[in-house]
């Protein structure tokens, strides 16, 4: 019994989770099982589950069945698969007083389960991203906004997609560059069609957008550096310690994300030349509170970059950019026309140019939030529904 | 044998289309078939023939195999579903002396197919569009660019998705809107995702954005309007009589698309206010040619247009718009800011921007070239690698 003779399949006895069947006989689709377990409940992983709740409320086929959820230090599951309730599932895991088991264990459990099973990563542990190319392997379906995973070494790369191909477990990770925004998807469509990417070039990330958009304005004349920073923080636009930001390793792991799709076997994020907004005098600081009271002494050096930018007429931004031919991978700081997009952004807003050879002198360009709780669970939330069309 | 117990499937006896068994043995998946039908082979046809041959050599699994191919007067295939030569098909097809059977009859043809089908539809016929909620009901997976299928009666809307829901066969048509910008698969991720959105605003038509930008730029004078139509036209960037871009239809179905797909019922592309920009005297003008000559005596009433908004310090631009909170849809002439994106836009770029719960008071923006053989291509080669991603 072949695919080359769907006909003598017969309904009830054949593999119900084969979908020929139902195409070819114009029957309703089976209600397939599908078993769905979340490590981390954080602000994205609150986010997602209650997204996830409203999509088990919509969409009876297939049934959603959570039989895993955890944080670093509690869980609940039950050894027989029997489903743990999404109503109020905070809650109930925060008073749980069970300890999640170890990695390769969790991924044994899952593995044995009698249905299909989406993993849901909404931490961003490299622990668990190093789990990536096991739980694959095992036939695990993987959805994530943990960016070290596709940013770590080169190694994990290449373990994470061999492992997926073997296997056919699915592995999507919309919500690691640009929260929600369509940026991974459209790169991967670029290049699987076959048009030649020449070049990404944008704004990374949304601290600091709403850094440079505050301290050099297009129109106006923005306020001091340290004391935008100061902002961004109390308005909760940065990391606890903003160094975390300043430093540009966020905005270069997603350059090495999207220099990977496009083809660029970038070793890691610190292969290639990023800028850090850290005054060298700074880096030691023992904490975030001291390195914003000793910043204000270091604001000449921002003031000289801004002055230097109006003095051609232009503003100064904070960008990554990635030349495929040439293989240059770079962040930092440059100049750019005030009509430019780059420069007229708003908030704390990404943008994201595709420079591609069917697309010519102007770029596809993609702009938006790219950070924020409800946007980046909604690509995790997207990328979850595309994996139920291919698995379920 | 049912999904519940999938270690009891054996290797080479079990179902060859069922990925299960694959995901829990990680073993490699089976080579399966899909075969290719494909409808139309003009402008976007030969691109999408060119991109799918280069898929085709790219991608062993699964085996694609082209078993039917026509245009309105020719036709390709053969009985016995061996393969049509994807190698200068274009050309074979020229010569062919087979005429296309009745489309009720290819649907016979490609229904009784031994494996699972694509139909690629890839003319602006609404026959075509016409026969889709039989070709779905029947098990065929549809890939299109054509605007007709989703933008003419609601009850066709209807049947198809009704079809598609009942057979569980694929129906997509990214490029239907925008060519291959991501715009239906960013409203689709939005809405299934259960964001809320509550307003569509932006330039649909390449044909308008690169008449405004040159008749209104932002800066600088611009040219006459009758001027511009001509050089649009001489430039390939308008349909051979340019009154079937100026009648704004074109962008009204882009729109009833977008609409419908945000929850409206919108009734068909005539049922909400749509400008048109022929002069009413001019509408009945023998020809494209006779319509050209005559159009200067009326650029008048554009220039005076275009002042009106300079009093305003602002440009004129044919946009299209969605409320959907007071259901409002319409197409026509708005003035905006020097400075608003819509304004900026360059060449004969599309701005799609969604306006949403989530993604608050500063829109997700999707620019691009929003027209082109190569483009559109992409969009239903994208369209066809996410249909072969759920069904091979």
């Amino acid at each position: 019994m072949g695919p080359e003779n769907p006909s003598s399949f017969q309904l009830g006895t054949s593999c119900l989770v084969c979908a020929r069947f139902v195409h070819t006989q114009g029957e309703m689709a089976a209600v397939n099982q599908v078993y769905i377990a979340v490590i981390g409940a954080g602000g994205v992983g609150k986010c997602f589950l209650s997204q996830l709740q409203a999509l088990a409320a919509r969409k009876p086929s297939p049934k959603l069945s959570l039989c895993y959820i955890a944080t670093s230090r509690k869980a609940l599951y039950n050894a027989d698969y029997s489903p743990v309730s999404l109503d109020g599932v905070t809650e109930t895991l925060a008073a749980s007083t069970q300890a999640p088991p170890p990695l390769s264990q969790v991924i044994d459990y899952l593995a044995a389960a009698p249905a299909k099973v989406v993993l849901v990563d909404n931490t961003s542990s490299q622990d668990v991203a190093d789990a990536y190319p096991l739980a694959l392997s095992r036939g695990l379906n993987i959805v994530t906004p943990n960016k070290k995973a596709f940013s770590g070494s080169y190694k994990l790369w290449q373990d994470i997609f061999r492992a997926s191909a073997t296997s056919g477990a699915k592995v999507y990770h919309e919500s690691s560059v640009g929260a929600g925004l369509p940026v991974i998807s459209t790169l991967k469509d670029l290049v699987e069609t076959g048009d030649k990417v020449t070049k990404i070039e944008g704004v990374f990330s949304g601290t600091m957008s709403f850094l440079f958009n505050s301290f050099a304005p297009t129109h106006g004349q923005g306020g001091k550096w340290s004391e935008e920073v100061k902002k961004a923080k109390a308005l909760g636009y940065t990391e606890p310690d903003p160094r975390d930001d300043l430093n540009g390793l966020d905005v270069a792991r997603k350059l090495t994300i999207l220099a990977r799709l496009a083809g660029l076997p970038v070793e890691s994020p610190t292969s290639f030349p990023v800028q850090s907004l850290i005054p060298k005098e700074l880096e030691s600081s023992s904490s975030g509170d001291e390195f914003l009271d000793k910043l204000p002494a270091f604001d000449q050096q921002m003031e000289d970059t801004k002055a230097a930018a109006e003095k051609a007429h232009k503003v100064v931004r904070f960008v990554g950019s990635i030349d495929v031919a040439t293989q240059q991978v770079k962040v930092g700081l440059e100049q750019f026309d005030r009509s430019h997009p780059i420069a007229s952004l708003k908030g704390s807003d990404n943008i994201i140019s595709f420079y591609t050879e069917r697309y010519g002198t102007n770029p596809l360009i993609i702009q938006g939030a790219g950070a924020g709780g409800d946007v980046t669970a909604m690509g995790v939330t997207g990328d979850f529904i595309r994996v139920l069309s291919q698995i379920a």
